[in-house]
């Protein structure tokens, strides 16, 4: 089975730190890869940064259909793309954020998250609400380090602990880490708060395997079904999709890369 | 005051189509203008297409920016990019989507969706929700014509208004079209159906001026905040944003054109 | 275009303040007029002030009927009566908490109000839970300063900027003010904060010009349909309504004033 | 003990339907006693006659106030006026229609609603989205007869089954009787469909009853407090309040009459 | 009439203070017993003691119905197995957590709840959201003391007192107690905070014996239709069901006692 | 790694059936054994029977606490004792309609569930709320055939392929199976429907192994923290709880067997 992680950022070294989270985690037999795209900036941390990194994702996305990719993680706490990619893609996508979140239900009945930027508070609360977890995610917290700080900055453990601490002292049972960046942290953090601290690296890989071993991919019925074939022009004429055949598979579907 | 409607897709009729019903309820003073991208799908029928619809209303935004318009329209059911659009623009930022479900709810309690294609429905319920329209929204209902038909199909008004008499026995009190390529329909199914019908493209039209009178813009504190200089590379590199500087106003902020 | 803004309470004065705001922001060609009650309480601060305000503006709504009034605005923040008001209006009818409500969450994505007594907060929670808006409204917090003290209180403004600057450490990203008499310290207000702050009677009167540019109207069909001519006896007598008309516009009716 | 049951609405016939059947209900030591307002509508179908009865509930309960009654039901299923009464008295308040649906919750997961016309469904959906009941509520269908015809129409019994048959196959396991003049057909319209069927009158007879023998009031802090002395003019000036004196009850107020 | 209030654990002392207090509200003609379980723990603060008092509170249902009770109520404020006892009984079964959160919400917009151990505050969000009251409950508080303690620990009404005040600083206008054993707090803090105090063991004792002047008893349509007749084996064996029979009453079944 | 697959009903062949489906997806190294209880009914469908699984449930999970098992699966779809046994348990402790829920949100926005007797729906619907899925899950639907009929009744199939079509009909985009039961029927169901269909049994246990992957076990800290030391008396004595003792992993307990 193989699994790829696609970094949407343009930033070798993080690609790199998320793939040796990635590799520790996947199941005997489960080949795990960090990709990251040809294009895009080189962090996120705004709507902007977000919605220009997506064509990189369907970018790597249609490549791993091209090679028999089986699943993906998009690891970016946003989750951008989520949705276009799932059009695309023959086996399951999977977005960081909603993978920790699902995981962290699993461990507790209300968690918190901890994110970088307090700009990005928005997008967060945005997922949590799309994916049912209102009720369950107490508190978003930033500690105010820019993504592409936190392998340097001395201080990146202390600041995440104490955030880590204040939504446990609203309620939180448990942790959710708010960047792919942060992945390195998880065991140190739930160290030091003393409850369970998830990163969503590893349970998107973790989820993307499991949802493989099951035959589950997105449906091919509706929304997810493969976008059609359709004129696209200019900068972005090489993502025009010649066309989209359905194979013999119990559910899912072929679809042509760009 | 300048109000500039963006057609996100490559679609020229399309864009005169709107560019018409804009002007039409625009109050003395305001000038509209329609554009479209140099960039992306001649229409938009899945997420894969409205995530590579995005850079191309950016980049218009971008434009916008440098020649001065005070508000956007996104003219697309699916109001896509619209987060990124307000972090770029110093004015408000309209989806057509928002834009008339709001003034559906002002008119009747409980209002219902007609839309294009049945796998657009998904996107239709992810923006009732998170604009908080859930309880007000009755149902999404497609009637199976593609965007780029809405034009030339004989059928077209028959089938609208056969769907909206079906949300309307479902309780809907008002009409939501959901798409930009049935503004020139909207007379028509509510003389037909006998309930208010809300174009989104004059909604969004008369709720941007609105905004600009009342000197609201997107805020600049938090979310919406100018994105950050950063590396943009590859494809997307004319993307890149300089610099990012608040001017005295109010609120509000001048960012640079990518 | 006429446009009347119906002051729900007694005091002149406070309809004067109202007239002047709304006419500012009015786009040429929408002639605004402001006007009170004949009857009911001096101001309004608790259901049951509020509860005897409305037959005072069905009374204002039933004399713009006869004066041909294309929309109406409800200028006190409890909408007081605006269901009511819409059965018996032709043309739109717009309070200023649901006007202020959607102009916010059209530029930021949550926001927090501020309003009077701490005893009307709990009717903003229910226009703000009806209206759609439970996930956006961070907070509503009270200033503690009466209605009929606002234009007299030497202490008014630096009380609602701090109240204003608590919502926004909160996490809000725009204010809204909640109540008419706080109309003219919108600008103020912004300008000490640095978030976008709204004004329900500016946002209510553009909502309603609006609506009418769009020919929309309360919808004739089910819940707003005209009330039914029936007995009303007693000190109230003068309002039994004699007949109710349809008349050939696509949507809306005639009705017949009290 | 004192229960009041006041019919908003002027039609002697039902003041006494609604009595007999509250008395029926009342425990050993209960007093309750029907009244109706000196003014307003002859029924209750719109939220124009509900808004205009709201003054003549308000008159009873201050009366009642004068002569010692010690809790209050509001007989109309639209709950008109609840929250200002609640201000206005010194021992609770209940609405049949809030009394029905909490009763109905305690017997069945889900509830479903037969209410008289079918304008009526916008308020009874509005109130089961304040009390909470959204989930719990399955449906709410309109039998379509006028309120002054509950008593006449020779089909009543078999609409209102047709209807609760409805709402069961939707998935109801509890029927709510939308309407105090539905209040004699509680029991055959049970052993007709076979599920619970809920009366609001008795309901709210007995809720009000078992409030007042456990000392609870409307709560005087907050939004429930006494409303303040102010001037009230024009045709409704005899409601205005000249003083509000709190007793030394541990919780509730002495309110002055209107 | 019989009511039988069953307290969950096995601790008589408990038991007796429970039967007291319901025994005072009871109104006349209502005959009120207390019992508690032969089986199971000596209180209840945790998931797993709440799981292992479920037989013992069924086996005492079981009694009940042989012995002809017709209302019952579980007091211990997790309100368990109340979904189960509601199949068994053929009359009306109450939780004393539901009772509390219903009364409370009648007489105060929000309220808040104060229980004993930190612990438990989980199962009470889910009992809040279970009955509708998310948007009423502004907060639950623990006030740090187990169970069997609240007897004779001298802190426990300054405790509560305390945390009762906290919540009302949070916005609530009541306050819900958490616990059975804190029953005979409830007007000494209502005193103290100048809120009314709910105690769910009277409220649940007087809306038990309201369904039953009512008539009302668990739909025996659907989920809680008598169990069916199975094999139970081991431990539990004694708790098979033989059979289950309906009678002739309009709704409600006479069911055999395990 | 070991993963423990509890069938909480005695019914030995189910138990076989379960453990089957359990070990074809569980990753190499993972060791899956299948148990049921000592005590309790033949098969779960209703909450009296549920509840008087759940001992059987704990101490299943006692058993494995003292062998070193790691995660844990509870087999009904009812998620029958989960909060007790995660108290219980020092590693994960999933329950199938939880997992597939979970899974079923990865691959398609809204699903729906097919359940075997139509009084199971209300704990379905109850679950779906509290594990955040009430807006993805489209309808629960019954195909009226018993647990213990599942295996045998040579119609399963056809019946619970009309109502998986009947759920994708409503909007579905996927299907869970609402019965362990029909973990077998996966695949054929599937290849039917054309959509993604969920068996709990195999998500549960995936599920479960990631967790223990991951290193994530339930929050010791509040809730799920182990239960306390205490007396259980009667025919439940052997459930007694002697000690709890905290060990020195980051999170989560040594807890000692009932």
């Amino acid at each position: 089975m193989r699994i790829r992680v696609i970094n949407p950022n343009t930033t070798r070294a993080m690609t790199d730190l998320i793939g040796r989270s990635a590799r520790v985690v996947a199941s005997p037999g489960v080949l795990v890869d960090a990709v990251q795209p040809t294009m895009g900036p080189a962090s996120i941390e705004s709507h902007y940064e977000e919605a220009l990194a997506v064509p990189g994702i369907l970018e790597q996305v249609a490549l791993g259909e091209a090679e028999g990719v089986d699943g993906y993680v998009v690891a970016c706490f946003g989750d951008p793309g989520l949705d276009a990619a799932r059009e695309l893609a023959s086996g399951p996508v999977l977005g960081i954020a909603e993978a920790a979140m699902h995981a962290a239900s699993l461990v507790a009945r209300r968690f918190g998250i901890v994110t970088t930027l307090d700009r990005t508070r928005g997008r967060a609360h945005e997922l949590v609400a799309r994916y049912g977890f209102a009720d369950a995610c107490v508190e978003v917290r930033a500690c105010e380090i820019p993504v592409l700080d936190l392998e340097h900055d001395p201080d990146v453990l202390a600041r995440v602990v104490a955030e880590s601490r204040a939504v446990v002292e609203q309620g939180a049972e448990a942790v959710v880490l708010g960047c792919a960046g942060m992945t390195a942290l998880c065991r140190s953090v739930s160290d030091e708060v003393g409850v369970p601290v998830v990163d969503g690296v590893t349970a998107a890989v973790l989820l993307a395997q499991s949802l493989v071993a099951m035959g589950l991919r997105p449906s091919a019925r509706g929304e997810y079904a493969p976008p059609p074939a359709k004129p696209m022009t200019g900068l972005l004429a090489g993502f025009e999709i010649m066309s989209a055949t359905k194979h013999d598979a119990p559910f899912g579907v072929v679809r042509s890369p760009a």
